[in-house]
């Protein structure tokens, strides 16, 4: 059901006609199709979706297929407003079902029946949310969070003990780090954990409201047992949070389970969505486990209560044990980008068939995907998700290469935190932008839940700010990337530096002036036309999408060098005051990251109409990405304002091109009906529509339709002028 | 739980030092606060809440408050996760105890048991959203859709039969608009209603599936009749859409209902929100009425068939009929309004109690609203909200001049329904967003339910979409602004009009060189200081945004121009190249008035440092607007480079300055514990964390502390340091 206009073509070589303004981005309307006239893609012009697919899958493709395929079995997948509770039990039963499937093993080691292929094992991870996001998320409490911890902080004794049992279902377990006062800032948990040489026990505890685990999947009904963060005290001295292993529940003997001593849990009750959890919140009261319950793999305590840990800093080794949980983000960041992919799959198949009031042709209404306004609505939105699966596969190469061992240095660990920081934050906003704009592209139907996407923007909606708040996560990277613009800067003597800032302060104050403004308009003397190739080169999208990122990094790294020496109270005056503009800088980053991926991955299809038309959707994704902040492009001198304005136009023109290939495009995502599972994509709304049509032709042709009063008045008008 | 900052008197005087790059928008971080450093608003600063919230609440606040007064009683208010079945039981019941207490009345006449107060009606509607949503919007297909058809549609006869049965309760009923195939073009729906002159009744009939009634409240269980809108079919001719009460259901003698011959209901299910409504589908097959069960105010049929009307064009009488149901825009953008509150009220709450990461001082977590970013999330939302609640005031204004007829023009109805379709679009909009960013800002907290943040976004979802979807509203003012604009166009002659045109085309040039560009830098010499007191202007402002809006509907204007004369199919491309700019161009309107709106309520508070704070949230909601068009403004000529960047400077030193009055803005709301009911909004996070941070302070004073790690190595490095 796709459409193509066969003038496309022409529009590269037309330049605006005068009449038009510019501004408002128009182009030569001679050369535009006419809403509610359709013609088909001639053949040799159009995408091979399988090829694209298997581009798209990438390299673990067998393993997201095979996950994709449970999607057919109605037991696996979610059932709409099931009340809570059933649908936690029914949540449970297919951790089960998908133990026995073996899902899990991927991610762990021979020695406890696994096969240990980590990027495998995530690829996998991430096709789970098209069963049921709530399965995918317990899933990733059991295995991702709970069996990892054990397996990433803990060593061999430990995995052998309880590793083959949380794989199996047998034990099923918490991941208790946040606590209801300490969110994002898990450092400063209050929860502690001393050391008593007399026993050799650890005492867990809770000392205040503020301190109780909180949010924590499985703890509510499931749980048996909790790797718990706590402040590891022993011998008068805290060093820092470490992980414990710690029973919460036992069997009760009558088939049930009951809390052991000094645990307390509270229900967190009914979510936004994801309501196949059982989230709670955990008290510890002064509950002792043996000393071989820390997971010590960072940091052991002897039984006389001496500290030893294989790393000195207490900085270093926070954050080398927090790194090892890096895969619930990328994972996270994964699953965001394939229910994008569902949410646009849905509108895109409706948009295509849904009609709704009449153009050129005065006997059919006109469809969706065929008015810009819904093209600007979804395709820049379906650029983005391409560039969100071709970043995605960049980041779990590099996540398969630090835990295969393969690259497995501080810096690789350091690199792979940033880089998955900056794709989760930017991968489940997108989901929920996706999904909320789909929503309202499929108007009422949209709110229907049989039609799925509310229910997914319900599920998703949390993971913004869980597995790190998004805002926290981009002040990270953008931490980071100021720490590497002063690395680059500290290798520069002192005179080279004094030169470089003399050079770059000229150079700003020259982007800030006319000058270099005026040196581009020159240059652009050339039709709209040629300023639109210029926008469509590769290199030209790099510069400005680079030249963004350096530049407000820089301008950051610059404004807080004050702060370095400052006393605390004005230091931290300073970040504050540049705050926002850090976070901007690092979403600028993740955004360039996207380009670059879907850049690099344009070279690997072979098919040439394909890759046409994959780089339109590249060109679109850059250009809106440029589009949306023209207003720093221009104010830093790096676009001219007749640029700019062709920035909008040639958008435009490319919403055009690719509309024609909007359905093609979404197939490739390689979704079916037992994937996207909306009625409305089903084809029954073109079902509908072809009834209803049949029936007015046949009215028409019968002879019996009645009159229009319009057209009768028309008629009276016409017969009095010829009277008179 | 304000604070303040003494120096921030200090920030008007002060340019931004020559270190720091003004690019990011920075400002003299010496005279900022520093977070974690708190302090109170001096008295004499402060808000007068209670002043301010009776300018919030405006004309009608004595009936606004009794309907919020209502949310303390708990029978009235929405349980979170009720099962669709009790939840949808529930709301009937509600229904009936508003009706007991009168709450419907006010928009009816003394003859039917009214008092007809079109606009305290509406103030008292839009209020209901703080008890359910889905009461909300029950309550509005029972009154403001069913009975106010009947009312606005229907005469005197129609009103006596049915009205008095309506407003209590004892008739409920149905509004059968929207079809599955037509949701948007109401024009377009296939339901017939053909009349038979020999039974003197009307066969109302479904086609095909396409026609079926869809989304339809009340229908799925409690409906017994429907107001349906079908083509009225008489003597062969089809006189357009008219509306014909249909009974649909009756007792089936046993306590129950049944289905009336001819009549087929599905019931639409779950829903992403609104889950106390029982929405359905509705076929009528061959379905027989009455001759006056015709609502005949706008068009009748004598026995013998023969149709007439008070309009003699059907456009025009079709724009008649649908303009008396304003109301339902009117109220659902007044209620959107007040979900924002109540996000953003939750949100800041717990923004000034909540804590998290050490600033400057170490032994207290910074407050999140003291971060520049949460500044910048919620704080311009609030001001948005602000302008949201004047621009409605002014709606409802209007709406209330025209139907208690004081002025009911064609043309007042004309601009009523723009202002009416403007303002439900932006305000709807901002609803989702503000709820929104409201749960993202209480993190994990804003996504249990208990908290409401998630149960209202998902109830208000729909909002953007029904009652005229958001996006084919905005095409409907936009076509308004160009054929206002054609108008005032016509009203100049010819040779003026090209000479007009002439000089128009210069300016537009003009303002696409860098000529006006030039001037202004010129003028711009100044300290970037001095533009932040023009942008401070209110003239300024104003002639920013009028600016805009004039311009983009020119632009459009002059490329429509050439559709008017052009075959169908040329023109239907033209119109299509512009639809996107033609709807930013009344977004920018719908922005417009709210601003207006906004300052207009500044000459209403006498109260000075209210007047202050509240003319600071004022250039918050203008700057932030104009920041959010930077491109345009640049693109255009209107701002220079240099002046652009001092808009994000403003903006930014505007957040400090409203920061420590945050409390008090959202105060003023008049929403208390009972309208709020968010858990994490009546102080339990102020208590958690005073108790936390007593635990600590206990602790060091006990000097029973742990010695930190970190601090142990330092002091080693130290001692042996000392020793060589």
């Amino acid at each position: 059901m796709t459409t193509t206009h066969p003038q496309e073509s022409r529009t590269d070589r037309v330049a605006p006609s005068a009449t038009t303004p510019s501004s408002t981005g128009s182009i030569d309307v001679a050369s535009l199709p006419s809403p509610g006239i359709e013609q088909q893609v001639p053949e040799g012009e159009r995408i091979d979706v399988g090829q694209l697919g298997d581009v798209l899958d990438g390299r673990w493709k067998d393993v997201r297929r095979d996950v994709r395929a449970l999607a057919a079995n109605p037991d696996l997948v979610k059932v709409e407003g099931l009340p809570k509770e059933e649908h936690r039990e029914r949540v449970l039963g297919q951790l089960h079902q998908l133990a026995e499937l073996g899902v899990p093993t991927r991610g762990f080691p021979d020695y406890v029946g696994g096969s240990e292929n980590p990027g495998a094992y995530i690829a996998g991870f991430e096709e789970l949310v098209l069963l049921d996001p709530s399965l995918q998320i317990k899933a990733g409490v059991q295995w991702g969070l709970f069996a990892s911890a054990i397996y990433q902080l803990g060593t061999r004794e430990h995995h052998e003990k309880w590793l083959p049992d949380a794989l199996s279902m047998k034990l099923p377990g918490c991941f208790a780090m946040t606590e209801i006062g300490h969110g994002s800032n898990v450092a400063g948990v209050l929860t502690t954990a001393t050391y008593d040489p007399e026993s050799e026990e650890f005492e867990i505890d809770t000392p205040v409201r503020a301190a109780w685990k909180e949010y924590i999947g499985n703890s509510a009904l499931h749980g048996l047992a909790a790797v718990v963060f706590a402040q590891l005290i022993t011998k008068g001295v805290n060093h820092g949070v470490h992980a414990f292993f710690v029973p919460i529940r036992e069997e009760d003997g009558v088939g049930g389970t009951r809390w052991l001593k000094g645990i307390t849990i509270e229900d967190d009750g009914l979510k936004g969505g994801l309501n196949g959890i059982d989230n709670g919140r955990i008290r510890f009261d002064h509950v002792r486990v043996p000393r071989e319950n820390l997971l010590n793999r960072y940091g052991s305590v002897a039984p006389d209560g001496t500290y030893s840990s294989p790393i000195d800093s207490p900085g270093r080794r926070f954050f080398t044990m927090l790194s090892t949980l890096v895969q619930g983000r990328v994972s996270l960041s994964g699953a965001a980008v394939i229910t994008a992919k569902v949410g646009l799959a849905t509108a895109i198949r409706y948009g295509t068939e849904r009609r709704q009031f009449t153009g050129a042709d005065e006997h059919q209404e006109v469809v969706l995907m065929d008015y810009q306004r819904h093209q600007r609505r979804l395709l820049p939105l379906l650029a983005r998700t391409y560039a969100a699966n071709f970043a995605q596969a960049e980041l779990l190469d590099r996540f398969d290469d630090v835990f295969s061992g393969r690259h497995d240095t501080d810096e690789d660990r350091q690199d792979l935190e940033t880089q998955a920081a900056a794709a989760k934050v930017v991968n489940t906003w997108l989901a929920l932008e996706a999904l909320q704009e789909s929503r309202e592209a499929c108007g009422g139907a949209g709110y229907i839940a049989e039609n799925r996407i509310v229910g997914l923007r319900q599920d998703l909606d949390v993971y913004v700010t869980f597995e790190g708040d998004n805002n926290v996560l981009l002040q990270l990277v953008g931490k980071r990337l100021i720490t590497d613009y002063g690395r680059s800067m500290a290798k520069i003597d002192v005179a080279g530096k004094a030169r470089w800032v003399a050079e770059r302060a000229a150079d700003m104050t020259l982007h800030r002036t006319p000058l270099r403004r005026a040196a581009q308009s020159i240059r652009d003397t050339g039709s709209m036309a040629r300023s639109a190739g210029h926008l469509r080169e590769e290199d030209t999208q790099r510069e400005l999408l680079e030249d963004r990122v350096e530049a407000m990094v820089e301008e950051v790294a610059l404004a807080l060098r004050e702060a370095r020496r400052a006393p605390a109270e004005r230091a931290a005056a300073i970040f504050n005051a540049n705050q926002d503009a850090l976070i901007e800088a690092a979403r600028a980053h993740a955004e360039l990251l996207q380009w670059e991926a879907f850049t690099a991955a344009l070279g690997r299809v072979r098919d040439e109409p394909t890759r046409r038309v994959l780089t339109r959707l590249r060109d679109l994704f850059g250009l809106t990405l440029i589009e949306k902040n023209l207003a720093w492009y221009l104010m830093h001198g790096r676009l001219s304002s007749q640029r700019a304005q062709a920035v909008t136009s040639y958008v435009n023109r490319l919403l055009v091109r690719l509309r024609p290939h909007a359905r093609d495009l979404v197939d490739a995502f390689g979704l079916g009906d037992d994937q996207v599972r909306a009625a409305i994509a089903t084809g029954a709304e073109a079902a509908r529509q072809h009834e209803a049509r049949e029936y007015e032709r046949s009215q028409r042709a019968s002879g019996k339709e009645p009159i229009n009063e319009k057209v009768l008045h028309e008629g009276q008008k016409r017969a009095g002028l010829a009277r008179t």
